[in-house]
């Protein structure tokens, strides 16, 4: 096997990636001025040395605690509880949350072997314990597993005396009522809101 | 910037790349073993150093000639002329052509300031010279560009005595009539070959 397609099978296990676009990537990068390859480079070989958890919530960051957990002005009374480091990004992306988070590390799945003891569930309690959070939204995917893992934390949670909410299912907005799956509408239903004029 | 957002930056530049599959590209790396993550930044760094162009047709190569023109077993009288080295790929992976190839490194664009003597063309002229080809097949995109250089290689090769062909334009297999778009149909009518039975 050459250089070139040792470097387009690497590419290809890349997720999102398949033979295609793994090729045209490595023809670009033969194209490419040596800087942007070995600036490229140099960033995936060190990346996972100089990037840690956040000693509180658990995210990526560069720092001991990340920027999120040490923002004084973000609502430190308001925890919400996500799978994977990356959904905090998306949440991020919306500008709709000032609160913090907590990353859980994955959901409960007897299936996959993952029991609640492997995720980061303590430490979420016992940041809740300290007694000045008032609610945890609990934004775990809309999955089997993540429904699980969602009805889990509530119940353990539910002592605490916190507020736990769930983020909303429902038809994505600009959706359309005729390519809904039944799942998804039949818990619109059940969530419907009253429309305030 | 964050490291991580450094990377993600960098990737979205790469094509096909956007910034969402930057990102998820970036996350996967900071899951992946080290070892992965290491192999795959040397590979990018070493790629240039390692990969020159073959003396004969231009494509890319480790040695000094390439796989394809060292190959005794090819009809070494069969020429086909492309743009870039990629489109070999995209041939080889038909397994229809037997021949060997050329690349021309571009196209003649007057716009993009690209002239005929910018491009590979002596070279072809003077392989087409040697005497042992008898067809050059002008497989340029059939775009203005490359329609443009194909009728400047055939006019400059018809003293040469060779056949010169065109790859043939017209509606992609499994496509429909309704989707064509008028200069593919109006050259799939010109083009159009007697049906045998």
């Amino acid at each position: 096997m050459t250089v070139l397609e040792r470097l387009i099978q690497n590419l290809s296990r890349l997720p999102g990636l398949g033979r295609k676009s793994a090729t045209r990537i490595a023809y670009f990068l033969l194209n490419a001025d040596d800087a942007f390859n070995k600036n490229l480079a140099g960033q995936i070989e060190g990346l996972k040395s100089s990037i840690r958890r956040c000693r509180v919530c658990g995210n990526y960051t560069e720092t001991e605690i990340c920027g999120i957990c040490s923002n004084p002005s973000r609502d430190h009374s308001l925890i919400c509880a996500v799978e994977q480091p990356q959904d905090i990004l998306t949440i991020e992306a919306t500008h709709e949350y000032d609160g913090i988070f907590h990353v859980l590390g994955g959901v409960i799945s007897p299936i996959d072997g993952v029991r609640p003891e492997d995720l980061n569930i303590q430490e979420l309690v016992r940041r809740v314990g300290q007694g000045d959070i008032k609610e945890v939204i609990l934004a775990t995917n809309p999955t089997v597993e993540g429904d699980t893992t969602a009805l889990y934390l509530a119940k353990l949670l539910s002592s605490s005396g916190v507020t736990v909410t769930r983020l909303a299912t429902g038809i994505p907005a600009g959706g359309d009522l005729e390519y809904a799956d039944r799942t998804t509408l039949a818990r619109s239903l059940r969530g419907r809101t009253p429309l305030s004029y």
